[in-house]
């Protein structure tokens, strides 16, 4: 039995994954109906600090992971003292919860990310800024799909872009100059074997993932470094499962590391289609500690996530002979809300 | 919602397969905590002919389908009568239900069948076999995985062969000499939309399926054959689904046919790793009147059947780089219980 923080579309799609190898999957998750908790074997509907269910999760579940990173530390520390093994770990939770500890565990490891403040008011902001360079203002916790974040145009908007973050503790991010954005999946299993997927590159509208194309047609020197970085990044958190991080590439084919989700990612669709083992299935086998699996790409796929209604022209996308539809079974469609994937194949080049 | 009767590993992979497309299943399974019950949305814990269970499929499921094919004829007619879809139909139901009905049924099409007779007691028996000629003798209804059958040796033989397969309504069918076992898998689509997989090579031990390799290596004219086979038989029918039509190859690449199931089918397990789209979701495809996708080959695969504790060897299968494991989550392991499988994939030749 393995539980799952979060019964959200990952959490649906690592469900399925684990039930192909014969796991029962337990979801943890405060909303009712949701994506996951129709496919898994058990659904626990409370909030996730919630002390009854996490000691069902400790006591029934051979291991517990987590489909989104915003995991309260504290939970996992519950988890972990009730005698629950956790994966990935309570350290790469704390750190990817705070884009200022993020930036310098990175810069720790010798890995080129932006240039950064912490900033805790608008005087740092205005202090930081330099006349016609704007710069990202964001929070430090808690924002994701380019929430929680703004451009600060210059030291006169300061006051203004710390108004409209919310006042909260954030940093401050100078412009990455890329000519790309890019993304690589890798999983470290519970024995330090590490496996990373082809590079993918990826498109951004409106702050939201809209497509992934992968392989990335990139040098082979910027996917040595995209690989350095994402071991160098699982093996100094001691990882276990899959991660993503996300790459900006500059003109010289140079990288810069944005940040990384502990956990499966968007931007790692499309291996449901383009790998033998995708990066659902390398999730579960790493946490549960099976051996990790082939990640060669056997097709270029572009992944296009279907927001809002886009899914309503399922059939059409059924209908294309090398697209490979991926429905998450929500019941409402929102405007930009992510309601499914295509994946489509074309062949290597 | 897409209503499944049967919660064995078939019923499992419909249900990830639906799920992938964005649908729910409901099970309905008499026996409790069943491989398909725990992927499923929701359970229905009774047995098939069960008038509330069978209201209620009928007043939540947009379609009914099935995993296997020993549906009592009395359930589906009620299921239809509750004003339920079913898919597919109660003709193809009953006509594999019946192993006269359903050779009878073939040779009303000009398809080649091994020769049989029609038997209700020893004395047909005794007067349809000829000396040095041994026959095989099976009840008309509910055989499956080689119970329910036995070789009558002789004349002699009659009485004994007629009390050992419990002195039913029977079938006697003449030996088919042949070389190989075939089957072929295909769909037909509500707008009959036909679609055929590689046909797979199968091996059997002790009546049960072992491997299956497809694309099997076959002459063009018996791959013609055995397609004309599967589309002759599901235009008949008016099927909607996947079914899967099972053949004997003679020397001379002609082809006897020898069951089919109006069901998904075991060997075409080698789809869920070897095509676009595999057997289950092209099954869910057809019965929710979605367009059937590509049946094409992207690899060979060999597909063994892990029985019995052989999936305790998971650890070994799943290091192989290019098998890919599938659990049934089975809970316990008996001597020739279907666990598993294995798809071993190999480049296309």
């Amino acid at each position: 039995m393995i539980g799952v923080l979060g019964g959200g579309q990952l959490g649906r799609m690592l469900t399925l994954a684990a039930a192909r190898l014969g796991f029962d999957v337990t979801i943890l998750e405060p909303e009712s109906d949701s994506p996951a908790s129709r496919v898994a074997a058990r659904t626990l509907e409370a909030p996730y600090d919630d002390i009854e269910a996490l000691k069902t999760l400790a006591a029934t579940c051979d291991v517990v992971t987590f489909e989104f990173e915003n995991v309260p530390a504290a939970v996992v520390e519950r988890l972990e003292t009730l005698g629950a093994l956790a994966a990935p770990g309570k350290r790469a939770l704390a750190i990817a919860q705070d884009r200022v500890d993020e930036k310098t565990f990175f810069q720790g490891l010798g890995i080129l990310t932006a240039h950064f403040v912490a900033v805790d008011g608008p005087e740092v902001i205005a202090r930081s800024l330099k006349r016609d360079e704007p710069m990202l203002l964001k929070t430090r916790r808690e924002g994701y799909d380019g929430k929680g974040q703004t451009w600060v145009e210059g030291p006169g908007d300061a006051e203004a872009a710390w108004t409209r973050i919310g006042r909260k503790p954030a940093i401050l991010e100078a412009r990455v100059p890329f000519v790309r954005e890019l993304s690589v999946i890798a999983a470290r299993s519970r024995t330090g074997e590490i496996a990373c997927y082809p590079v993918g590159e990826n498109r951004h509208e409106n702050g939201v993932l809209r497509t992934t194309v992968a392989p990335a047609r990139i040098s082979d020197a910027t996917r040595v470094e995209a690989e350095a970085i994402a071991r160098k990044t699982l093996d100094a958190l001691d990882y276990v499962g899959v991660i993503g991080v996300e790459l900006f590439e500059l003109a010289d084919g140079s990288l810069r590391v944005n940040e990384f989700a502990p956990r499966v990612h968007n931007s790692g669709h499309w291996t449901l289609d383009g790998c033998e083992v995708d990066q659902f299935e390398q999730h579960v086998r790493a946490v549960a500690g099976w051996p990790l699996g082939k990640t060669e790409a056997l097709a270029e796929v572009e992944m296009t996530n279907l927001l809002g209604f886009e899914a309503d022209a399922w059939k059409a996308l059924a209908a294309e002979p090398d697209a490979r539809v991926w429905l998450y079974g929500k019941r409402e469609a929102r405007a930009g809300r992510k309601m499914g994937h295509v994946n489509r194949l074309r062949p290597l080049r």
